[in-house]
This record gives C-alpha cells, structure tokens and sequence, in this order.
C-alpha cells in the first residue's frame, strides 16, 4: 500500500512532537527519515522511529534547545550535541555549512554526542542543491561491529561516509561505509532467518562467513571492512580516517567510554565557486556522469548506473505516487500512536 | 646490497640537476622517492626516476619556475602545476596548507596540471610531525584503469588517497585507493609473468580474472574497484568521489582531454588544536591506536597493525642502517648517469 509522502512525514512528525521533540526537529527529522524510505534504505528510514520515540520517552534523546557552541571559527566549527535529535543535528550543521563555505570556499562542523543521526544520504541535497559538494560522515562510540583487519574484536562501527557531487543534471549522490554491509541488515537478515549476501563477516573465532548474526553470537563476530578477506586493510584504512574525522575532530570518542546510542558527526562542505569556479567543477563531473553512463556494461540488461540515481527517482516516484515502505515498519509505529494519542496514519494511498 | 640512505638522496637529487630541474626541486623529489621505497612501495619510489627524467628531457616535466595561482583563499587555494614536477608542488602544498590550517583550522590546496606525484604516503609525516591531520589524493586524467562498477571500459585512475593521522605515538599512516592494486603492480607482474594476487581484475569482456597483462591486451581490461565483483560499487563510490575532489575543485580534468603523464591533487590539513584541542584529539586516536594493536589476531603468529607501522619502520630502518632497493631499480639509472655526467652511485653499503 502506497501513502502519500506528506502524510508520512506529517505522522512521523506528530509522533514526535507528541513524544516531546521541540520546534522543527519533529517536521525536520520524519521528513529526513521518510526521504530514506523512498532513496531505499529501508533499515535507516522510519524503522528507526520506534527507537527514537523510545529514547525520547527515556531521555536518552534530548527534546529540546540547541547544540552547545563549542568552538566557531569561519571554516571549523565544533558543536557539543547534548544528545538532540541527531538528524536535526545534522540538517542544521549541513545547512551552517553550505552558508560559511559561500564565504570561506569551504566549512567543515563536527558534533560530538550528537544522538543517531539514520541515513547519510538523506542530508546531501541540501548542499549539492545549492551547487556545493559536501562530505558528512558519522561514528557511534558507544557501539562496535567490525574489527580492524586482521583482528577478531569489534572495534569500529560500519562508520558511514556520504558524498554529495552537483552536476549539470541529477547530482551524484555516494553512501558508502568502511564495512561491507550494516548492523541493520545483518539484524534483519538474522530475523528473516537468511545469511548475508556474500562472506561479510566473520565469526567469534575470526572464520570468514555469510552467517548474519555474527553480531549476537557467544563469542560475538563482527562484519568484515570493505574489500573483506581479501584487501580488508582498505576498509581498515577507511574506517580509522572516519574515526579520526569524527571522534578526533569533536574531541568526544571511544576513549570516553560513554554508553548510549549516539553519534561523532563529521560534516564538510566546498564551494566550487571559490575553487576554480562552479562551471569549470560542473564540466569534469558531467564529464565523469556522462561517461560512467556511457560505459559498454558487463551485462547488457545492466547499464552502469550513478551513484544516487536509483536513490533519487525513488524519492521523485515517493513525492509523486506515494511510498510503499517496508513490511512492518508502518505495523510497529500503531501502538506508539495509540500510546502518544496521535490519529493513526490513514491507509488509503 | 644496502645503500645509505642520504647516498641514495644525493644520486637522485644530482641526476634530476644534471636533467635541469632548477632550486630545491632534485632534493625535494630525490628524498620522497627514496622515501617511498624505504616505506616499502618499491614501485613508486626511485623505480620512477628513469620516467622522471625522460619527462624532463622531452620538456614534458617543466623544469623551473613556480605553479600559478589561480585561486588564493585564506582556507581555499588553487594551483596550476604547469607540470612542475608533482613530487615537489605536492610537498610544497602540505607546506603550505599546514601553515594555513594554524590560523584556519583547516585548508585545501587543489593542484591542476602537476605532473606525477609517486607515493602519496611519503607527504604525510610533514603533517602529521606538526600535529596535524593531513589528506593527499590524486587522480591522473590522461589515463584509464578501472572501470565504473557494472562497466567494461576503464574510466578512472586507480585514484590514491593517504591519510596521516596525529597520535601520541607514531602517526597511523593510511595509503589506499579506490581500486584493489595499481596499475605499476601490475605491470610488474605482467614483466615477471606472474598473476595478480586475486581476482582483481577484469578482461577486456568483463570476465573477472588474476592476469596482471589486462591493461595491455585488445580488446583492453580493467583493474577492480575496491570491494570487486562483490561489493566494487564502494571503490566506485570512491573514486567518483576522489575525481571530483581532485579533478572537480582544480576545474581541470578528463573533460578537458588533455594528453601527457600528470595529476590533479588535493591536499587538506586539520589542525586539530582549532577544533576540539590537540590533546582531545590524540587522546582519540591513541585509544585507537592502542586498541587495534591489542586487537586479538585472528592468526597467533600476526598481530593487528596499524597502518604505516611497517612503513615507519622501513624509513627508520634505512636511515640507520641503508636500503636496499628493490631489483633492477638501480640498473636503470646506471645509463642515465653515464647520459648525464654524474658519478656512479658508490656501491658499498
């Protein structure tokens, strides 16, 4: 059943001021989490509503004020999150940073104990709308699912990085992370009862294998990093530079042994305008877009997509015909309505 | 046989003046391509030298002089290399961005038109000595040779990026790419006919294989993304993102067409002291440190390393005690000194 992208945002959104989320953090975080529903990422959409609502209810996520200022200076800017709603977060340090780089050629904001903040991609338009290019990465401390290579130990989180790219036409949209796959899919899969797609992990004995709940195991596995068995030290690599980039730079990690669901954010963005110039960044990217389409594909029924086009037209298809979401989100979200006293969302597409 | 290494130094640094590389541009490069060996990456280290000096002779390294600025930002900065060579205006560019990033927090210098820049990981320690948190990428946009992931048709350059990360102790040096090997490991292979060490890589059908000769066979293969046939929709993310930073933000690139051995490159340095504090920086990434080193290892006989760990303790290695280059290195450059009128290396260690 399809529902309107307006009232799939407005649900969420009541739901959230209902639990007691302030100003437009309600409207600014359903609207982030249903655009992940419609870009795909069905796991880091509105399937983690029910958790947030439930951190709103405990406290673990703060529902009102602002970040507290802990550094601003015109190109670095480091914010104290105090747990807020990390998409809010987010959106705002994005939105700060696309306005300081249209003086400064770039800005980069960092959060340090910001809470969740769901799927990257969901934040990149804003930027690449306004013509700039923009990075925003994310590490939870608190939690661990992938070792470094060669170890058996869950050190880092999949530690996610995004890439927004403007273009001539659709910009070029990256989500990528320094592991294969996320803690949110291997959860699914183990309650589906299926394996992984591929070798993505590895065991509590460190034995490479497609088993998906490596994560509650007795000893406990972890998801293997990008390039897996094979060239492993390559996501290895990743994952400490998005460690660094996020715990570092906001001076709020691991080393603190804090507890709680949570996030270091690591948000950049350049202005091309004030490098060589919007045009002359535009034609190397069209340049790449267009030749990556180009390109004669292994399998003809599969041309080489972009990154972030099919991500796209799903949110171009949500806004128009409505959004069909994943199979029990919307049933989990009926008694946090009947709790909250919120009107369920009606059923008709 | 071991060579000292201020010897090695000093043959480079006369054979690059005796080609006519004027000031500080033969001492600059000799030491990071000796350096690049002495970090174990005999590939791009003085095994370029023969190349090097063909380029300088055929006019197509330029000799003297200093790069163009396009654009001078405080945080923002724009070079045209005018194909100086790229060794020394990327060493000069984390110099530079180093010194910016102290009042800044953070700066960025783009290099269009450089001509090859060997081994990014030997720029790192100029940072990292100095505090700072420091990127080098590179892309060449005359040459091709990995494919868009679903592609057939090289597109990208293997696309390096380092990273150098401030710690208490030793910096964590990270040098990986967007592709699973490089083009001049595969070559070598293909001279010694041997297969690359995996399937990294796809014939000119798209067929996955471990021959290394898939650059050079008609019709022409491709080296793997990261992640390969499996998950190469990372390395793709990845190097789309590397072309844009590089290609993109310098407005010079594949668009443009342009023929001849060279880079675009992008270097940017965080002085961590501008953000949340040094101290709160490398208290991070030494619990980082100190947790993948204590990682338990998967096999007894390997503990976890951390990136640049062995890299380190090669320079170190051959400072105190010579270095022995990699076989055949030394030969070549046996004609271009009799050529150029510069004593033989002395062969006692």
């Amino acid at each position: 059943m399809r529902h309107p992208y307006a009232d799939l945002v407005a649900h969420a959104a009541h739901l959230l001021a209902a639990a007691g989320l302030d100003g437009d953090k309600p409207t600014v975080v359903a609207e982030r989490l249903v655009r992940a529903d419609a870009m795909g990422h069905t796991t880091h959409g509105l399937a983690l509503l029910p958790a947030y609502l439930r951190d709103i209810g405990s406290g673990a996520m703060t529902r009102s004020g602002e970040p507290a200022i802990v550094v601003d200076r015109p190109a670095a800017v480091v914010w104290d999150g105090r747990r807020l709603p990390g998409v809010w977060l987010t959106a705002r340090a994005v939105d700060l940073a696309v306005a300081r780089a249209r003086d400064y050629g770039t800005c980069t904001v960092v959060i340090r104990r910001s809470h969740h903040i769901a799927a990257l991609a969901a934040y990149l338009t804003a930027a690449t709308d306004a013509g700039m290019m923009v990075v925003v990465a994310s590490s939870d401390p608190a939690a661990a699912h992938v070792a470094p290579y060669g170890g058996k130990r869950a050190l880092f989180t999949p530690d996610p990085v995004a890439i927004g790219i403007p273009t001539e036409g659709d910009p070029i949209l990256i989500d990528i992370s320094a592991s294969i796959t996320t803690a949110g899919l291997a959860a699914r899969l183990t309650t589906a009862g299926r394996p992984l797609p591929g070798v993505w992990a590895l065991d509590g004995e460190g034995r490479p294998t497609d088993a998906a709940d490596v994560l509650s195991t007795d000893p406990r596995g972890s998801l293997l990093p990008i390039g897996g068995i094979d060239h492993g030290h390559k996501g290895y690599g990743l994952a400490l530079w998005i460690e660094a980039l996020t715990q570092g730079l906001s001076g709020w990690g691991r080393a603190d042994g804090e507890a709680g669901w949570g996030g270091a954010v690591f948000v950049q963005v350049f202005d091309p305008e004030l490098f060589a110039g919007g045009p002359a960044f535009r034609r190397q990217t069209e340049w790449l877009a267009e030749n990556c389409r180009a390109n004669p594909p292994i399998d003809p029924e599969k041309p080489v997509r972009l990154p972030g086009s099919k991500a796209a037209a799903g949110v171009a298809r949500a806004q128009a015909e409505g959004l069909e979401l994943f199979p029990g989100i919307l049933e989990a979200l009926v008694p946090w309505a009947e709790r909250l006293g919120v009107a369920a969302l009606d059923g008709r597409a």
